[in-house]
């Protein structure tokens, strides 16, 4: 029957004549769009250079790998991590080379936290003799490090960690100890099967000055400090005397990697474990200085927030690119108006498009946040490291909000795009088996997501402050909302329907209406904290998706040298995307009075209007942004449109569990036909 | 090290502390209520009955479940339903009690279609001739039948299906031929390597009557009929010749069934293979004859889609009970306006509140639903038995309104909870790494839940058509709404925060109002049904949370014999699930004239204070699903909590990857120290 098979074709039309004509209708010319998209960066010569000697390596290949038990995947990406490495010294690759290498084999590495947290810190938190003697061992891999702050029971607060770092003045040594199993070290990447050294932060446990009996001081904490430590044998990698370590186990998603457990018992480090840059303890009387400019640790955590904010857009391209394809290749039905006719892309369906298009132009809007995210962090820093620590607190802001709002809107958005996939969508050639439970990570990590708004919403409520005396400092939007309520000018409502303008001015406003409140209730009022914690969290949001719409706003005229349909089309995204927002919170928009209940009312017909205006222009859109059939792995967000040939031959082929015949009958122990293989081996495996 | 990591207790206080003053704080009944929740129902002795049998077993362990490949999930999937057929033999289990079994052990059965569609499509499609011979056989597993009627390139359109069954009335034989790739059958679930008998789903195509010239007839298509065919030999097991079979591979979720892929090349079956209850095909004319009544198949699709909203609440309570057992174990900082205190209970914030509880609501709104569902299904069931087929179209649009809300609020629900645990809710031990891929599959089996809302929609228009015409059959509040719109009555706003059945009135004005709007489109305008789509899914949103709050309000008058403090918990679960989906949707509320702009913006207040009430005894409300900790399976939800302990047991004792010491060199080929395992063993594996 392998004739039969072989011969056989989907129906017409076919997955790639479809998708030919769906390029065919529309005159936008991809490489001019992503050639503006990615202008700046060489981002498309670097992935046209790299792709080709990963795709040529038998070990990146991913045909199999969700067929791998995780011990097996474990192995694998440390396999690949090893050979990325080489390929590195091999081809002379970048710093971002080697990174675009690893987004492109798309599994977090058990090398993830070396070149991450681990430099970094080094980085920024050691003295000079301390990087002197740690870079060139990173730098050739000589040593592999980790990052170890979250404890079993203490993640967000990092005040709370139970870790003790305690000096010992006679040996002028720290003793790391672990009080209780809370005081666990706990999800440190890269360390539970990976790393021989790591940052180990522990609370810094020093003899209170003047009381300093040599017998039994009595010892005051100054808070969590990093100190970096060996904690594996060079020679024979296991965990030195005094330090318990171990991988915690399968996870949600982060199969490759591992995060660890560590736990010490009265474990000595010397004095120059600690990352001396900003603290110091003096070895010889134990005294403690503290940093001369404590929101330097700050920094750090702003650093990683905006760089999750540039990438967040990747994710979520991924998905949409995937949904874009397949929804207007696949059919289904015919019109209900129009029986004799042929049956329909789903993608044709308003019910398809108002879960994918608005998604799509998320895309262009993540794009615009992450590159102005990144600009804005480059400028600030340049003032912080002349001194000048004034943005610090609105960066920091800035970059805390917009990581919870986009990682939201991109983890929400990669599983609205599988389930607007149909049962396909829930399968494993989808390309969204590892994305989606990978991404999930990023709603928690670095900052819940919701518990970091309440930064946001401290730093907004000052900042009204400002409004309410009247500061030229203060923002504009909060000042005319303030005056408005207090007595001012009434506030006539923005024409978001005629303005690309008013459209940003009505996300302000509503911003501004709701930190009004919680500043009244807060400072005005008294109230409680922790009673204002889920009016925090909506100003925040209110806050974040305003700077959304204004830099996707602002970047409309950037595109003047492209063809009069593109342009159009990314301004329908741009109203799309606000218009979509706008009207599922629509009731806030209207309390503030930034909009009118007309206006309000005509935003469903204007969004299923607009969506019919960038329906033609779709494939191209998603095209744009160059996401290699390799990083997809997706037959149904394939380039070429082969979509039911791939699903048949990924199953028909490639699928191991095709080569087992099994025994069906319950009667019998044996599980595979004529093996004898019974229910022990099975057993034995659990 | 083992005795110092043995002797290690959490900080105080310890989870398991916590619990017990969690349960003590409040006076609800557990027993009372789970007895009154279960009653008319033997879940609760079954359950007691089953699991210590499941237990004993060591093949249902699940503790390296999360460590096998797919291939080995798939053998240990098989051995247990093996097992599992044996005890019900062992045991006289009856059906129920098999299928809670199953329940229990939580993943779907390679058996599992053979007693679900198989068996229930042979007794209600085929003749008392056909089930003579069949259901021996199925019952005694003689045969393992599977059911097969989704394409790879058609799911939800049936008539478009492509596998043909062409009438050969020479031989009297139908020929099953896949005419393309996209008629491949595809998802079947037990065939892909288990089953050995399927219903196939095929075009039923006849030579037209008189044009029935012997060599070339001219055949029309009668659409999908279903036939009962051997596709496996039942002694090789190896597909018979003309069919070839296989398991599609990996998916989203599902790990431990076959979903299948099937194509047939001329493979001939008897004329006795076509289910003849009601359609026929006389052996000597070729001539078809109709079903009596064509409504009998629209009935398997309503019993299906309302069992799955029955099942609904345990999907949601599993994850609520894990959410709200962890989430008031769990510390975390201090109140911002007492820093002298100790760390609170993130249940304690009402950021993490207006996650959980309320979706602890939920799971009362659902579990009454399904009660009421499954009352209306069984009454319904009489009268279309006796031939009175009047509330089958009603019951068909209820079954499928609240398939599609009640799956979307479970799978949203789930992930909210998972989301609201932080990093330990990302964690394998969380009990939701298997939970919510394997139920996102029913937000879209069974009717895609967009698509199927077209389908309650429609039935709505023509309910609203009886407004219109002042018909004495017209649903009051449609009459109500029409009236008022046309000129009627002024409509007061209802009282939602005085009086329950005000709450349910509102609903039900909100509902009709959208209903008229699309009956205006529709009836009146004439619009496009495509255009009108996206409004459509909002009617039977509408529609079906105003039949689950109407529900949960009928509910609460069944409680008198329970304590006040148990009456009154339910009560405010009942205005929180309502305020909540008020809030959420507000400005159709405000709309339709069912709420006042001053209630509604009255909502966050009084859902923040609903929450206060019912914080001390939600331990004790999610204690009452009585779910055991083996179905569980979370470290998170232990019924004793003792979070930290197991996390950690299953980390350090139970994890296999921390038997191997790896070697992170990466000049160095080696993956396991000292064994010489090299790349190459893995690679082989790709």
């Amino acid at each position: 029957m392998a004739s039969f098979v072989d011969k056989l074709k989907p129906a017409e039309p076919s997955g790639s004549n479809i998708i030919a004509r769906e390029r065919a209708q529309s005159d936008i010319s991809v490489d001019a769009l992503s050639q503006t998209l990615f202008a700046g960066d060489d981002y498309l010569q670097r992935q046209a250079r790299i792709l080709p000697i990963l795709t040529a390596e038998p070990l990146f290949d991913k045909k199999q790998q969700a067929n791998l038990s995780r011990p097996d995947l474990f192995k694998l990406a440390l396999a690949r991590a090893k050979l990325l490495r080489r390929l590195k010294d091999q081809h002379g690759w970048d710093i971002d080379d080697y990174k675009l290498a690893e987004l492109l084999v798309d599994e977090v590495s058990p090398y993830y936290l070396h070149l991450h947290m681990f430099i970094t810190t080094i980085r920024e938190q050691a003295s000079d003799e301390q990087q002197a003697y740690f870079m060139p061992l990173i730098n050739a891999f000589k040593i592999i490090g980790a990052y170890a702050q979250t404890e079993l029971g203490h993640g967000s607060n990092v005040q709370g960690i139970e870790l003790q770092a305690r000096w010992d003045s006679r040996t002028k040594e720290f003793i790391l100890h672990s009080p209780t199993l809370t005081a666990c070290k706990w999800w440190n990447g890269s360390l539970g099967r990976t790393a021989n050294y790591a940052i180990v932060v522990a609370q810094l446990l020093l003899p209170q000055p003047g009381v300093n009996a040599q017998d039994d001081p009595d010892y005051v904490s100054h808070g969590p400090h990093p100190f970096v430590v060996q904690v594996r044998d060079l020679k024979t990698h296991q965990p030195l005397d005094g330090v318990v370590i171990g991988d915690i186990g399968p996870k949600y998603g982060y199969a490759t990697i591992d995060n660890a457990y560590m736990l010490f018992e009265n474990f000595r480090i010397p004095h120059s474990a600690l990352l001396c840059r900003y603290a110091k303890v003096d070895p010889n009387t134990g005294i403690y200085s503290k940093p001369a400019i404590p929101a330097v640790v700050y920094g750090t955590m702003t650093y990683v927030r905006s760089l999750i904010v540039h990438q967040a857009r990747m994710g979520l391209a991924r998905a949409v690119t995937i949904a874009v394809r397949y929804s207007s290749i696949r059919r289904q039905f015919k019109d209900r108006d129009n029986k004799h006719g042929v049956e329909r892309a789903v993608l044709d369906y308003p019910t398809v498009q108002i879960r994918v298009l608005p998604l799509l132009a998320a895309t262009y809007a993540l794009h615009y946040t992450g590159l102005a995210m990144q600009r804005i962090y480059k400028d600030a820093r340049k003032e912080i490291e002349s001194g000048d620590f004034g943005r610090l607190a609105g960066m920091h802001s800035m970059s805390s909000g917009l990581k919870s709002f986009c990682t939201n809107l991109v983890a929400d958005g990669i599983e609205t795009c599988r389930r607007a996939l149909g049962g396909h969508g829930y399968g494993g050639a989808s390309g969204f088996t590892r994305l989606y439970p990978d991404y999930l990570s990023r709603v928690t990590v670095e900052g819940d997501n919701w518990m970091i708004t309440q930064q946001v919403a401290s730093y907004l409520i000052k900042r009204m402050g400002e409004a309410a005396a009247q500061s030229t400092r203060a923002d504009p939007s909060h000042l005319e909302m303030f005056n408005a309520l207090n007595g001012g000018s009434h506030l006539q409502p923005c024409d978001i329907l005629n303005s690309d303008v008013h459209i940003v001015q009505a996300f302000r406003r509503r911003a501004s209406f709701l930190v009004y409140g919680v500043y009244m209730d807060r400072i005005v009022h008294k109230k409680p904290w922790t009673s204002l914690m889920i009016q925090l969290n909506k100003v925040s949001h209110a806050q974040s998706v305003a700077m959304v719409v204004e830099f996707f706003q602002e970047s409309l005229s950037s595109h003047e040298h492209l063809s009069t349909t593109t342009q159009t089309s990314l301004r329908n995204l741009y109203r799309l995307f606000a218009y979509h927002q706008m009207e599922t919170e629509g009731n806030d928009f209207l309390r503030s009075r930034a909009i009118s209940q007309d206006q309000l009312s005509s935003l469903p017909d204007k969004i299923q209007e607009l969506m019919t205006f960038i329906r033609p222009h779709a494939v191209k859109l998603v095209d744009s942004w160059m996401i290699p059939d390799y990083l997809l792995d997706s037959a149904l967000g394939r380039y070429d449109g082969q979509v039911y040939e791939d699903l048949f031959h990924r199953a028909h082929r490639l699928n191991p569990l095709n080569k087992i015949t099994f025994n069906p009958n319950y009667w019998e122990d044996e599980l595979v036909k004529d093996s004898g293989e019974g229910w022990s081996s099975i057993l034995a495996k659990l």
